[in-house]
């Protein structure tokens, strides 16, 4: 993470999976951001314990209340992060949180395909438009114009699953809500790239790799070892998925924004 | 259309603009089909008056109650089609009924961009899933085992807005929510191809180009002649796209199940 030099960060999810690997690899490294900012659903209760621990050590760590598919939860949440920042910008915003639901083709209702698709990409554009004035405001502080993750950029957790193009592990797993909403995903993630640019702000969408998490475990129970990755292979930890995408943040600059690319920066296809 | 025979469609959105002009083309092909099902949602209103008139003179038009964003609805229209089919399939299913609401990224919502959504891509899955038996049927009455559009087929109304590695005239119309509804469209179409092969069904998606139609009226209203289309071009009349997109259908084989075509039967770019 030699390159990636963020001054405050904001991860959705944060509470466990990868969000969690995030916060702590940001905590972690030998010049941490000054605000780490942790956002999850419920930071008072059991499934935030992680998070609080990692509190109690870390002054720089703030555990933000909320709800993604909530535009008042998002809100507040904003609101708050400023409050911490005091005059200062937001550098980095990555939407982390996402469901999914192993659902086949013929099985899929209408609550569902909404419910997912609130969750995984109506939240990520709220989140954006909600943090926009904070992003601009880092964008602004930071110098020269090119863009970079450690002047302002949006981070939005997509999947192999959502690529078009190559639906990988389609006989094994449809989720064809979780695959609709990662399609969109990227879609908002070119247009915030488009929308975003004249603020400096940098957008791109990033697939983590298989991952060994409760959602990654879903794929793990089907029998599977390839399912949201391009060619089979295990499984990967955390601490992998997550040291990659960061040297892989370090790298992006003005050409990366509105691209898909993975843990490892290969572009994945739209 | 002289490869296109097709002995059942059924068309949603066809109470006017190019859902009207494909009622209108197939019921004035030298060997129209037997059943042409017109759905809209209001067939004894106002809005569906050239529909009434066209069924006064057509026997083997039929139209069908559907609001694609009501799962009773469709399932409704299914039976009713059904029992017309008298034990025979349906050949074609055309999702065609849409949606767009001009919006900046700033200015989308949790609520706008849902509705567009259930409009545009969760509408077509359940039509999909409503429909299938009668595709199947369809598919299994008809001779030869390769996919085409007269055996069975369902087509999905996509746009090149939905294109997420060129989103057209991005400068003057933003309409992410329209965007990432029709990307998630193409990305259902794919689920659908790979889904329905094995019983016998193509399935595609395509971009009538950009169309002097209510909807195709919104872009001409902000003065630009290419919004919608991939090159600056005049709009062009139902008429001449549904022509374009019944000839694209008529040649449409194996090979091209899952992929995204303009009226023109040029392969767009996810
Ligand atoms: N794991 C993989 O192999 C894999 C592969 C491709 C892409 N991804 C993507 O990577 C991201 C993280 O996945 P993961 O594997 O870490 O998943 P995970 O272990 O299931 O964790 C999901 C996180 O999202 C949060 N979340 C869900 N809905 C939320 C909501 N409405 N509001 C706020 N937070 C919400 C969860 O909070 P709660 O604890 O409150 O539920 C949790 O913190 C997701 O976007 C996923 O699609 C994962
Ligand atoms: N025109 C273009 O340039 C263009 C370009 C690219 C793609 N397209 C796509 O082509 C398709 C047709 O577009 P168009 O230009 O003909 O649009 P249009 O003139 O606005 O007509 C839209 C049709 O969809 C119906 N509809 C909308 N919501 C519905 C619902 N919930 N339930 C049932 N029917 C519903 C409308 O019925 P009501 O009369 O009841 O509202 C109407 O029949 C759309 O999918 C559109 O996205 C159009």
């Amino acid at each position: 993470m030699a390159g990636l030099r963020v001054w405050s960060v904001l991860v959705t999810g944060a509470n466990r999976g990868i969000g969690l690997g995030l916060v702590r690899q940001f905590l972690g490294t030998p010049s941490p951001p000054a605000w780490v900012f942790a956002a999850c659903r419920d930071p008072k209760g059991q499934r935030a314990q992680e998070l609080q621990n990692l509190a109690s050590k870390h002054p720089n760590l703030v555990i933000i209340p909320l709800e993604v598919t909530d535009p008042a939860s998002i809100k507040a949440a904003a609101a708050r992060v400023e409050e911490h920042l005091v005059g200062s910008g937001l550098n980095l915003l990555i939407n982390n949180a996402g469901i999914t639901k192993l659902n086949s083709l013929d099985a899929e209702t209408l609550e569902n395909m909404t419910r997912i698709y609130t969750t995984n990409t109506v939240g990520p554009l709220l989140l954006g438009q909600a943090f926009l004035p904070l992003l601009k405001k880092a964008a602004q502080g930071s110098p020269g114009s090119a863009l970079s993750c450690s002047k302002a950029a949006i981070i939005n957790m997509s999947s192999y699953g959502g690529s078009i193009t190559s639906p990988s592990g389609w006989d094994l797993m449809q989720i064809v809500s979780y695959r609709c909403s990662k399609a969109a995903l990227n879609m908002l993630t070119k247009c915030q790239s488009l929308g975003y640019r004249e603020h400096g702000i940098l957008c791109a969408a990033l697939h983590p790799g298989w991952v060994q998490t409760d959602m990654g475990a879903l794929s793990q129970a089907l029998g599977t070892g390839c399912l949201l990755s391009s060619a089979p292979q295990p499984a990967v930890t955390v601490d992998a998925s997550v040291r990659g995408m960061l040297k892989v943040l370090s790298s992006l600059a003005e050409k990366d924004t509105g691209t898909f690319l993975d843990w490892q920066g290969k572009v994945v296809p739209w």
